[in-house]
């Protein structure tokens, strides 16, 4: 019985925006499993900012994708074939098999769900990546006290609002930044902030003034750019800046100012004793993984943490809708549905 | 008994480096001290980088010195009339009276020093402040483990050539940057670092990864400007960056570049996981004070950790001897002799 995939290749390294053509749609036959191995159907692909990233070859701390690769990414899958004792014909998977409708996987790769517990979709969000981004770099950085102030920019994203939801739940005041009143309504509305601040404001300095009236203790950075300029301005001492994205710059869209802004930058670091520190959230695993599982799980069961899915059909879709994530174009976690 | 005491007060904030014309040197009669104040004779006064800030009206983590005030610092002083059943005539006190030769001041605003224990101007340097801010910010924020690789620049001043000395101490090899094949020599032949390089080196980047082939696990950041740049480019995944001062940019004539370099800094942070904290020395007092009385004076006793001073006769001369630390024209603790 031979399986075809469809993929989505990395044809050429996109400079700024990705491009229709810096992708190609191949068709090709997948091997044979081996012993121990599943045949896997893409039902879902998630798509998120770092991966763009690895469309470019700058250093980073993964290696970028092959010209001519597939592109990267975690899935929801179906087994459809399985040479192991693990996977059964009929699990529901999550998987790393990126943009394409099948592929052929080690059983051990794959994490079996269950469908009955949550929504499958959400282990590509708010119980799975993104969401654990939000709770490692906010609970093991941020370490926000009750009364404390976290501000959070890309606020209604995945990750940006479990961090304002888990802020809230420590007992924290959650400060969200979006962009366009209908996004500022849904912080506001939907996840519960306590205030929202529409970051393309011509008075951005002063809306966040009024929205954080004792500073701010914790910057949940993801962003960059001007919007992370502004927030710093307002770090009160000793503040936390767990940073985990830095979309702005991702595309090198973000206009260059005319001035070096790193020593007033590191001047502030150094005058409110702030901590900036950089993380990768797989790198809290084994000391908060099983926590979120059980705290993440309870939050969204008694409504303490909501989420919003964003679901792109088809999976010759993918780079369109990839490209609308740093604009901000979609509310929610994105996902690619890729088949029933 | 009417003391008179000579100030050096600021008597304009300076742009660029302090002129003579910034201070005014004026003499004025003591008030006679109330019950539990002394009044102080000053045998030495310490000159250090943070004084640069304090001349200036920018936001920092101490108020400015007022126009016409006397500029702030320690000093080791002598007791000469004492109201204070804590102080006796004759005691020899670190205290915080500035650039003057006498002073009247509250006893418990002083503290005891032991000549006998270590000479006591080793209580402004090693075993004061900037021994503090070495062994708080190495220890509490580098948190050098046994074979990484620490880097400090401004490497013979006294917090510099403590940082090194401190890492090897704990097991970690000592990389220090300073100016001048002199100063290089020094930090190999009577600080014992592992390895030196010249940052006026013209091969300055290919110096710095000759020095360090592991990479740089601890920087601990005292100067900024173009050595921060290239020490940044050699820090390894996880690597902390205690940040206690930023002299290149105290003066505010560390030339700007034309391009802004915060952004590619920041993404440095995300990609290495990067630790970058500001900090002042008086927060780790609580936590690591006792422990760095104990530890440095052992160190000092049994040779582990060496000093050099530099003392400059006559306060009128403290302005040119301040002017000339940015410039790194001393080496070791600047100290002026006030008095016998």
């Amino acid at each position: 019985m031979a399986v075809t995939t469809t993929q989505v290749r990395l044809a050429s390294r996109p400079v700024a925006e990705p491009l229709d053509s810096d992708f190609e749609i191949v068709t090709e036959e997948l091997p044979e499993p081996a012993e121990d191995q599943v045949v896997l159907r893409t039902l879902y692909l998630s798509l998120d900012p770092y991966m763009r990233g690895r469309m470019s070859d700058a250093e980073s701390y993964a290696d970028p994708v092959p010209l001519g690769g597939v592109m990267v990414g975690q899935t929801v899958s179906e087994v459809i074939a399985s040479r192991s004792d693990r996977r059964a014909v009929g699990d529901v998977v999550l998987a790393y098999t990126g943009w394409q409708s099948h592929a052929v996987v080690d059983a051990r790769m794959t994490k079996k769900l269950d469908p009955d517990a949550a929504p499958v979709t959400t282990a590509l969000g708010v119980l799975g990546m993104p969401g654990f981004t939000a709770y490692g770099g906010l609970l093991a950085i941020g370490q926000p006290k009750p009364g404390e102030t976290v501000v959070v920019a890309a606020a209604t994203g995945p990750v940006g609002s479990a961090v304002g939801q888990i802020a809230k739940a420590k007992g924290a005041r959650a400060v969200g930044i979006a962009g366009g009143p209908e996004k500022c309504r849904l912080l506001l509305e939907e996840f519960g902030f306590d205030a929202a601040v529409d970051h393309r404001s011509p008075t951005l300095r002063d809306d966040l003034a009024a929205a954080t009236p004792d500073g701010i203790d914790v910057y949940f950075e993801n962003v960059g750019g001007h919007v992370a300029t502004e927030v710093t301005r307002r770090l009160n001492r000793f503040a936390r800046v767990p940073v985990c994205g830095l979309v702005a710059g991702y595309n090198g869209t973000e206009p260059v100012g005319d001035h070096d802004r790193l020593p007033a930058f590191m001047r502030r670091v150094l005058t409110k004793s702030l901590t900036v520190r950089g993380f990768i959230q797989d790198e809290f695993l084994p000391t908060h993984g099983a926590e979120f599982q059980r705290d993440m799980t309870g939050w969204i069961a008694d409504g303490t943490v909501r989420y919003l899915e964003d679901v792109v059909d088809g999976l010759e879709n993918t780079p369109e809708a990839f490209r609308g994530l740093p604009a901000g174009r979609n509310v929610g976690k994105l996902l690619v549905k890729v088949a029933d």
